[in-house]
């Protein structure tokens, strides 16, 4: 039976996973009949930040599995736990989480550090020929720990800004629409720009189901 | 325009808005086409759980409007400040913070008290022929604010104590399977089980999605 990990990284779009975008990978997932692993690294988020207000909040730090928790309904594995070997594919929802908690971009651009473990788990997984798929500004976090040694073609949308900075990292940028997706066959990623550009859940929804559709496809070749 | 608002009880299935079934809420709505507020009551929890742990948290109260944005991605109404004359429907996603945060079900059983502007608004709704929609254990809030006045005929699933105290406080329950809906037809109230019953979150989307069809095609005989 395929088994995909998901790492998620908080819960909610402004300091953590974005809500819809790991929904939407869990349904779809789940409407193939795959096996899912939840995973998050266990670390304080980069803050909380209050979503009615839109500002940081004063509040104590809350901790990305505990958080990431809330989306799963229940436990999440440790990232540093996950072994390649147990896995065919791992899918990265987005969020601003991605870019706080798994990596440092939202601070440092593309002079950004990625989280260890998260950063070993993608290499070990390129390694044994196993599908990454990211969506919304998870890419970021993908061209750095691929970085120029092997350029990773992806997209994050059409945000110029970003995009720079992704090529600054290594990586090939390519524009796609909310509902497409790129696919970089020879390194087995996949990506879609999901809230990066969509107008409204239901894109975001359509993208992410052709994203993880192409993930298991990729996957099957392995089998 | 049709104008649904869909009142959310925080952001996570053991002390908030059980956040598959408010995705999948958001979803359906977004495909149908119609304008979506997003509302919450503006006080606290009645606790933080630990997802990871699955136990109260030892952390300062989080109000549940503010959990409830990062289900949004950004502001929520405050309940107390909704019209029933600007809808044409309302649904209540579930989740415990439906029998923690809008109503005390969870801690009082059939003995519960509603939260007050949530009464105020749902009694609103249906004295105008307005439309609820109620998940999961939502449907317990339902049966406590029309009581023995106003007998609803509804589902949680099949959970005989659950089904036992909305009969107490004077609703008419029906078993229902995970994907199926319960009408009331005269007093225009559509429940489904979701995950009092689901068996994974493709059960959840299926459910929800009939739900928000049904109460849409209500909505419409008002047109």
């Amino acid at each position: 039976m395929t088994r995909v990990a998901v790492i998620l990284s908080g819960c909610g779009v402004f300091d953590g996973a974005e809500i819809h975008e790991a929904t939407a990978t869990l349904l779809a997932l789940d409407r193939a009949g795959v096996e899912v692993v939840i995973a998050a690294p266990d670390i304080d988020q980069m803050h909380v930040m209050d979503h009615q207000a839109g500002e940081p909040a004063t509040v104590p730090a809350r901790n990305v599995r505990t958080e990431s928790a809330r989306i799963a309904r229940g436990p999440v594995a440790d990232v540093a736990a996950l072994k390649a070997g147990d896995f065919d594919a791992v899918i990265l929802p987005g969020g601003f989480g991605a870019a706080k908690n798994l990596c440092s971009f939202a601070v440092d651009g593309s002079g950004c550090t990625a989280n260890p473990e998260v950063a070993t788990f993608l290499k070990a997984m390129n390694a044994s020929g196993k599908v990454i798929g990211a969506m919304c500004i998870a890419p970021v976090l993908i061209a750095r720990v691929f970085g120029e040694d092997k350029p990773i073609k992806l997209t994050i949308g059409s945000d110029a800004g970003t995009a720079a900075a992704l090529c600054e990292m290594g990586a090939l940028h390519v524009e796609a629409p909310a509902t497409g997706v790129v696919v970089d066959e020879d390194n087995l990623v996949v990506t879609t720009p999901a809230y990066m550009l969509a107008d409204g859940i239901a894109e975001v929804f359509d993208g992410v189901s052709q994203l993880v559709a192409k993930v298991l496809e990729l996957t099957n070749r392995n089998h």
